[in-house]
């Protein structure tokens, strides 16, 4: 059975490309999505995406993994990753394995976001290497058995 | 007049009975609220339900609270329990009185679950006590004088 | 097998009824506990009470409750619920499950009083509905299984 | 060219003129927001508002900011003020420069109030001075050259 | 009337005039007490003391100055003054006015000295000045007016 | 009856125009006290403003409104806005509503600056819009009613 | 030899007996000061006073209790109290000992109230009684030996 | 002259054996107490003890501890190690060295049992080595001098 | 010109496969370094690799990274990364690009193990992808350009 | 088969006897190594010693014990104790029991020698007994079973 | 052009060689002076000295070295290291580099002296060495460049 | 006798010259180290250096210096400043007096930077004066009687 992999991309990732380059890199989100979506079917697996500003919506998107056959989620939370409680409990929830990625090192950056409400229930953690975070995280899930 | 109830339900509950049952219970939040309902009735109230996994979404609800006849509200926030001052707001704003309930007892899990932020504008909190809570607080409330 | 249920009252609870009614209430903790002794035969339960002002009398009493056919406890340590790890060890000593009871909503008060030594050991805790808290207590026990 | 200034209302500020008139005045949303178109006229500037309780629904009217030709904003986010990691990450995405504004002194309220995530990367800071808070910073904003 | 005054003395004080006379000085219990109760009839007042190792004690003799007439307190908690919110919700229920007295200067001993549980609830405090602290509480007491 | 104003400018504001006006303006003092001298006469307004480096200076002149005719202060502690308890007190002692100025956005220097003896007693606080928040809290007070 | 003993007061207090009535008292700082003068001179005792606004003449004035025969030190430093190291280091320089007096229960009052730079320099601290607090600290200096 | 301890047990240390022996251990009280008298009296020394729940009774007899010819004591206070200054002043003020004993590694355990109020005022402390505690401190103190 | 990487591996790494398997993996250090330099070869790349157990000898070796070729470094200082800034300062000191990696998730292990001294001057981190961590960060080096 | 026991002294205890003898006790290290092999030898068991002031070195000796035939060790790891999560790691990695050893009571010292990364992973602590601490951890082991 | 500059002395300083000399040395300041204007012309330089009891003065005497021809300052603010955000706003303003200079070792006195608000805007900091700070301050000015 | 004075460099401090230059200066080690010796000898002083990567290599160092005729120490610990209670600990166990160093002002840098396990019990520190401050200590040295 491939591995079916769900991508969440949380609140702002929408204008990556536009929103602070020298942070975030050059490149669009539908660019990392396709480059991932590619990557997938090379290896004979099923890869998906969803982004929103809206931390109801995403929780909302993690619940239906559930049921729907995602075997893991690579999970880019963005500025929820350091408020919300919800997506937490969502992934704790659903009760599939996830990766947990940053575009930019957040240790870098402002104290609030050093701290992660998703980090210690994640399977790992990815920060800083830009859009290549995603397509780490993703090998080494199509490493994993699918249980 | 009678009591005219309403229970609000935050992120994730509409999971219950699949979600960690070993810490939520195995009770559907169908369930819940059909039982919550049958008590009411039986005491000639009126009880309504909602759940949302959008923070936003249960503002809008609650506020429409002030002056759709509501007399007391039940409050399980879930996780936004733990971060939403904008539902504390709310509360604030339409100025009905309303009992906390938490299925699970949050103060044997994580430390940012031991902080709330309702307790202190809520007439009361009950906690670990399942699906029981919710009934003993509509008992609570079906004591007190319609004002 | 009926449940004999322990209700463990702290210090200054012989006072109700003229500490401060605007935050306890008007009743008498001989009227609460009459109206709980009532409520537990009705269900052909046995419940019992007991009220110090001492912490050590209040540890002695909880330890017999290991040997003395004790099935549950509330527990209403009033002061000491901030202040004693000895009545905490007490119960897990005994280990018999308890509900924790506060009258008043100890978070609307100073802050000290958000902290008890005694919630992450309870089973639930009820706090704010003033006496109905002893009694949701008690529905909520009657309804589960004697182990 | 003119100013083109864009007003964003957090959660609850629909209630304006209902809710706590004490700590918020007595003037509706509507009203607050037809002075400020009207006072923007005036000044040949255009003045657009936006409300909504919904976290994500503020961070994607704020996105737009970035190419609907929107020169500056006054943003009053509530609640979100002391929660929101991602309408202040929008704020930065969008790079326009905005005043935060508060109708009632946070100073005098709850603790939690007291920081705001946004204050750091505004132009300035109006607090507590009702209504009026949002006319100086129109002024204030009318007053700076359009870049 | 006259006034009828109780002083508390809390745990260990009963070894005064032996226990590190350095720290508290060298007059015994019994001597403070008597010299107390001598300044009292001078002035026609009434003053009787207490002692006790037991926090419960305490507790219940402060709780009986609620109906035998006394109309202030002279409180040394000693060693309770830093643990016992249950003296201090004594001192409550009773609701008579108190000055709280501590002979060594504790500001200059352990860190954990420093706070107190009863200031904020006492009329004014005096430390520091050894036995002449409470003299200096009594005739500040004997100047008011019995209410 | 006109409104009688004082302003309170703090230590090293005698430098405005020379000091780092990358942060402070380039504006003098002097011009900004004439511009707001101006402004207040075209409302019938008086105004009068006090500059000094002295702690005690500052609470003198702030006790000497209490008496003089003063309606409204507004103030800008400067340094003394995060050290001075005394000016603090002054302020209540005057009972004079007050606004607080800031012409840098405190919010984005040292952690230091973040907090302030003043703002929870003023009526309301401006940050960072240079000159004119003095001249919109000047603005604001010309709107209340004379008391 | 006489007493010679010198009673600061620190800012604010010259407007006692006007400044907020209900906290510090009716009696202005002249009729206090006039008492404890009286009160000296009946035990053969000499009693200067000295009030100011400046933490620097505040200083000066300490520092000349070296040399000018002062034996004791009655300081009441107001709001230095809580952010003056200046007149913590002036009374270590001059080393005399002195009783701490507040006219307030600071300990009721703002969280940066309950911490003094002065009280662990101290021979001894009352606060709350009022003018009291003054003559009690006068009455115990008049009962110590002159070193 | 031969040595005379004093060894002191805390509260619910009368139900070892029976309360959780995965951390206890399986010995009761007096089996402990048997071995520690008997190990004394091989080595000509006089061993007594002392178990109470009450914070009181403990200060009470360690008091007598000053004048009843005790050298040393032993003192596992348990639960009120973490909660008591009485006990810790008791200690002080009779003046006799202890050495400090836990039966199970309280850094293995909740946070608020790393702290002892004791520690300091000790010669010195076992923890974790179960019954072998006791003898180890009776063994150390046997090699020390009478004082 | 090619990549020339150096492998950091700090204190107890040379125990992989037979520590704590469970939470580190059945590889042995060798089969990590072996497997690292063949995937190295194949991109044309050089990579050495380095462990000790001594903090020194850790910030020897990273010192002559800064003359001996090396592009990049990948650091897993292990214990070390809590606890030195010596391995910070080297890292700065040699002004090499380097990606932090951790082959258990420290974010579910001891709160001490949360922070690193290193995070923040890292080009990026990877955390709990096992001996996969490696690899991605020897990709993701692979993908930049030799400076 | 007997106990094998390896003795660990860290950083500076190389200098016992001469260091601060009126903290460390006048005992040369030599001296206290010799008594516990005399000591282990009587009672057929095989002690070694190491010490080191290089955290690497101890981590190293450490890890050895895992192979060589140790039973138990004895850590004194000194300043390393408060600083060093290698050790720590070792101890973890080579899963031998211990018991954690200090000459002097760190509990009356600097506050930085009140927290030990060793105590909540070894068997037990003890603290301010000498060089009797070292005999009394070695009699302890020699009562454990060998596993 | 010769260096110029300015030693400041903060409070308390004038009672050099009086005031606890066990701490401060045996010099007065006079001494400290003469002895710094001597070795200042033997190189060419001018220097001249400032002291005062007063953060007012003391601001107002730093801004004048605006443009008095000052190259540098030493400044031993005293007491006022640790509580005045004013000087160092003065300092900023005039935006001389300076060397922070204290006679005692901060470091080992009361916690609030460890912080000072000069430090990180000084150019160094010389504490502990007496009155050879200053003048090793003013060796290290004499051989900078004069800007 | 003439003094003998040892100057310990810290970790990376051999770099001195290459590493970041505008933060630590231009001079070598050995430039450094040889303008120390040569100043020591025109004062008929002995001067040696020691610089080590290894926190146990300074230890044995440092620990040499009790019987080698040292009579001061400079210490640069550099980064093991921050983090080594073990060279504090072979400072105080030679019990020689110490100079400390830094070359950059510390308090303009990290946080972490900004508390030193070595000033307070130092003689007194010198930061921020590049390689002048190692001069000045020394001249400080040589100023004091050799004891």
């Amino acid at each position: 059975m491939p591995h079916q992999i769900l991508v969440i991309h949380g609140p702002n990732l929408n204008m990556l490309g536009t929103r602070e380059p020298e942070i975030y890199g050059s490149l669009t989100l539908d660019q990392i999505n396709q480059s991932l979506v590619d990557c997938a079917r090379q290896e004979q697996a099923i890869l998906s995406t969803f982004q929103s500003n809206s931390e109801g919506e995403l929780v909302t998107r993690i619940q239906q993994a559930r049921t729907d056959g995602t075997t893991w989620l690579i999970v880019n939370a963005a500025a929820y990753t350091h408020t919300s409680v919800a997506i937490r409990d969502a992934l704790a929830a659903v009760a599939k394995p996830f990766v947990e990625v940053h575009l930019s090192n957040v240790h870098q950056r402002e104290d609030f976001r050093h701290h992660s409400y998703l980090s210690d229930v994640a399977k790992g953690v990815i920060v800083g290497l830009g859009a290549w975070g995603y397509e780490a995280a993703l090998r080494y899930i199509l490493q994993q058995p699918v249980s």
